[in-house]
């Protein structure tokens, strides 16, 4: 099967890789505005050819779009357009208003949206990881909207990366992202902001930082090129987490304040919840 | 060497397996009022015997205090008057209420306030894990209050556990740990708080953990008995810091109501700017 990888950075570039391995690709194409990465991934060979998008879509029968979600609703409209029976999915991680952008192309049925839920905190085709998607898990949504070939082929193909399909609305799975995913980047991106506001001496962060800072603020590193667009994209769900979240915040300033020691451990015991779902995984 | 351990939970745990591990130790006495704590660490082999406070300072060169911190205080005075050339070191992530409570004792000299940068968000006598200390850096405070002997006793027992140390005054150091540490598990813990308040079916959060949530909410695992009396011990600087975050996420949610992609990106980025302090660690 040829199958043509739009958009060749972290998320792209592992999964041209990790098709290529499992043999589900005969052929990886590649698609890139950026000369460098279209460089880089012959480099490192993620595809074996750089394609013009046209062409590379008029060869393939499987096609996936791997960029900033606010340039996917254009694209995907683009190679709906010069398709035939190709199937075309994303990997972008908002899907709401993305839907909004395809439901009435006349080859919508071509279309399957996805996201699986694998990343770090790296980004372009030099951190592209073969295994980045095993044994995680992706989200279909909207699985009605597609036909049963391309929702078919869609299946198979996570399947050979070794991920499990879980399915859901576009709408559902943007309120889910916000809370699971989008606040965490904002949460660490924050934490970033002030902890270096305050520490112009980065000796003092360096060493104190040990005691869970790291972990917290991994994402911080995260590109904006991805993020930006994202936190536009899924806008009014991001609000209302970032809204729930000072809330929280202000009640562990106002117990803390108010030196209320019940209230604090109250607090925290509940937050410790956590434990039991995540270690269940 | 005698080493008493008052506070056999995750650190304390640890620092006797690892003194006795590396010969720095040739007998450890184990104090601690929780019965259930006693008998796990004898069986863990964390300590030689448990003694009761008094006999344990009496037989001992060296104590460690490593308890809650709003309890430190009554103990460490304790402990001095029973004291004649023994050394006293406590191992809590507070320093500047606790230097104020010890300050007037006669026997002051014979006491280092110390916090060596290790943990996990795990906690009690059956986290304790050998090596959780080497090649990471403790923090030695107000160094000049303590007398040189106690202070070369203190230092060579970092080194032997593979520590560096680094000095501050109490204060000094209750600013930098808000700022490092205290926020990082507020932040932890209000985004575990508003994540389950949202979704109420863990299969929600189970299915989409993938993303970054993990790893910024690691923290939220942590024990509410060792944290509430960090929070209020180190209340105004803790207090600072919220309002610092808290202004920093404003900032994002103005930014992304606005849909000011500039605005956005120029946050991010500058938060990226974290990559290359903790990259070159």
């Amino acid at each position: 099967m040829i199958v043509t990888v739009v958009g060749l950075g972290l998320i792209g570039g592992s999964m041209a890789l990790a098709l290529k391995s499992s043999g589900f690709a005969s052929i990886v194409l590649g698609v890139d505005i950026n000369q460098q990465h279209q460089k880089t991934a012959l480099k490192l060979k993620l595809v074996d050819h750089i394609e013009n998008l046209k062409n590379a879509v008029q060869k393939s029968d499987l096609i996936i779009i791997s960029i900033p979600v606010n340039q996917s609703g254009k694209v995907i409209n683009e190679i709906l357009n010069y398709c035939d029976k190709q199937t075309v999915i994303d990997v972008g991680s908002t899907k709401y208003e993305l839907a909004k952008l395809i439901e009435r192309h006349p080859k919508r049925s071509n279309y399957v949206a996805s996201h699986p839920i694998a990343g770090t905190e790296f980004s372009g085709p030099e951190a592209a990881v073969k295994n980045l998607f095993k044994n995680k898990v992706t989200i279909i949504c909207d699985k009605e909207k597609s036909s049963e070939k391309a929702y078919n082929l869609t299946h198979s193909m996570y399947e050979s990366l070794g991920m499990k399909s879980i399915f859901m609305s576009s709408k559902e799975h943007d309120v889910h992202s916000a809370y699971v995913s989008h606040i965490s980047h904002i949460s660490s991106f924050s934490l970033a902001l002030s902890v270096m506001n305050k520490e112009k001496d980065e000796k003092n962060i360096l060493n104190m930082a040990g005691s869970g800072f790291d972990s917290t603020v991994r994402l911080a590193k995260s590109n904006h090129k991805m993020w930006t667009p994202i936190f536009i994209e899924n806008k009014n769900n991001i609000i209302e987490v970032l809204n729930n979240y000072i809330q929280q915040l202000q009640s562990f300033k106002e117990a803390i304040m108010n030196e209320n020691q019940e209230g604090l451990s109250a607090l925290i015991k509940e937050a410790n919840g956590i434990k039991k779902i995540l270690d269940n995984k």
